[in-house]
């Protein structure tokens, strides 16, 4: 039967201050009016009950995701005793689903991502997993590029292999240029979003990934302390999809966002006829292509252009689109006690 | 003997959204730690001690300004029945003064400028005293323009006459090329600084101010209704200096700025070495020529160049400083609610 994995565990600062490490970033309404992470189970459920439906995260959010998210059975909600990254995390709950269905069939993605089309998303997912259930392999899905991006992981895919296609190579983070030629190539995203069957994944990390390999004994008995205890941190990308030769991948074009920064609101909210997003009490006059977000109180923006403004937690961030994704080096130079306070 | 009159009535929405009706800019301390209006205070007290220190504001500023300024008695703050600009404001108080002093000397200034060099502030008042009373005639103080300006009042300066200069004439807000000509001239800026005898003024009103004229038997009286009912509104620039034969100006280099709008504040405050002002618990990071305000909470400007930031009253408002003297016309175009609670 099909499963989802949703990985919900991320701590970062791309939204200070807005986030918090009590409200990161997946549980904030980014993309519309509910959560990123709320978005997400409303996006699988159709393919997906909620019944096997399992997010990760960790013990710090655990019980604020039960709360927010009370069509889950509390106990999908599973809490990592440390964070080992991805291939870990995926494992563990891959293991869940195979403890209670030898045949689970996986669909993995991250709660912080903005879609655009739910349906594609769930007919990219649903293709997917067929590949990996006909073909044996593990898959990724692949989004086409409508722009020239350094910040995305890139997959130049390789033979037809069904309705996809096998994997030539794997480009992360290029520079301009490389991107520039990547797209023309045909490379697609690297979107995050995987599926694969229980059965092989457990095959693949145990042949290709030894950083797992001193946790399995305890992972197959589901001993989450014994597994995370025994692990070393590596992503799914690296330690397993880059490594095994049974890598695959379809395309899905759904307006798939990670939502990486304050200017990634322009692209995921919906923009006024200059450009600009808003959140709250705001406010813009001869203003284009900015970002205004309110929590507290009217906000204001007279003649800027792609400007980020963020009123939130009690703090005020002025910033510019430009320099959005560079927040958390900002975050190193401002005072410890008013940086301190980070989110996801 | 010296008397002092400071005009405190202003209310306005260059300030905004800090200035509201009940702090409107003189009350504010745009300048250092302290009001305009106290800085006003402490800067003419040498010269003229509280008693003879008259200041002429709203009703409905009286009671605030007369608890804020616990030194002066509480019947030198003259609150106007109705306001009807600064010829009517001036004779009134000059009146007052003459009923107690026939040899009264006035010196006349706002409540909300910023002056670099109070002893130097001294002695331009002391200076054009002498010459009001040397010569018989009414005196404005001239700052030597810094830079193009067309926001402010010209004065080209005649012929020679004791300390100072007979006056050729006035250019009321000239534009860029008429500024630049003015400077290159030897054009003064109007500072509207005045100084006059008692006696003076009084005569040269009855002459030259049909607008006062209905008034001037209450204004002998000390009837302020009767005074402020039979006049009409006419700025002492126009009605009286623009009409009298007996005008002069002396010069006065002593860092004046009328504080026209937030952007002022980076020639008024202490600037970092990155021309950046703040207020409260402001941070400024690759940023330059901004002004950074915040009443409520931290304020982080990141990568911005001359932006100006402010969070006050709940509100927050984020423009540039060429924009920040239009804020009068940009209120127009907010919310009523919004707008509605302008300051001066």
């Amino acid at each position: 039967m099909r499963w989802a994995v949703i990985l919900a565990g991320g701590v970062g600062s791309r939204f200070w201050p807005l986030s918090s490490p009590e409200h990161p970033k997946q549980l904030l309404p980014l993309a519309g009016d509910a959560s990123l992470l709320e978005d997400a189970l409303a996006r699988i459920a159709p393919l997906v009950p909620a019944q096997r439906t399992l997010i990760v995260t960790s013990r710090a959010l655990a019980d604020v995701i039960r709360e927010a998210m009370p069509g889950l059975p509390a106990e999908n909600v599973m809490a990592e005793p440390v964070a080992r990254s991805t291939a870990a995390a995926l494992a563990w709950a891959t293991a869940r689903a195979a403890r209670a269905d030898a045949d689970a069939a996986v669909v993995a993605m991250h709660a912080d991502w903005a879609v655009a089309d739910a349906e594609a998303f769930r007919e990219a997912a649903a293709t997917g997993l067929l590949l990996a259930q006909s073909e044996d392999v593990l898959v990724t899905v692949g989004a086409r590029p409508t722009r020239v991006e350094t910040g995305y992981g890139h997959v130049v895919p390789g033979a037809p292999l069904g309705a996809g296609r096998r994997i030539a190579r794997f480009v992360e983070k290029p520079d301009t240029a490389a991107a520039e030629s990547l797209m023309f190539q045909g490379a697609l995203w690297n979107t995050g979003m995987f599926l694969w069957t229980a059965r092989r994944f457990r095959a693949e990390i145990a042949t290709h990934t030894p950083e797992l390999a001193p946790g399995l004994r305890a992972l197959d008995a589901g001993d989450a302390e014994g597994f995370f205890g025994a692990v070393r941190a590596v992503s799914v990308d690296v330690g397993v999809f880059e490594r095994t030769q049974r890598g695959a991948i379809v395309t899905g074009d759904f307006g798939w966002d990670d939502v990486g920064s304050w200017a990634a609101l322009r692209r995921v909210r919906h923009a006024d006829a200059a450009g600009n997003v808003t959140h709250g009490d705001a406010h813009l006059v001869d203003s284009t292509g900015c970002v205004a977000w309110t929590d507290e109180g009217p906000l204001v923006v007279y003649g800027l252009t792609n400007a980020v403004v963020v009123r939130a937690r009690g703090i005020t961030l002025v910033t510019t689109a430009d320099r959005a994704p560079a927040l958390k080096g900002l975050l190193d130079r401002l005072p410890p006690g008013l940086a301190g306070e980070r989110g996801a």
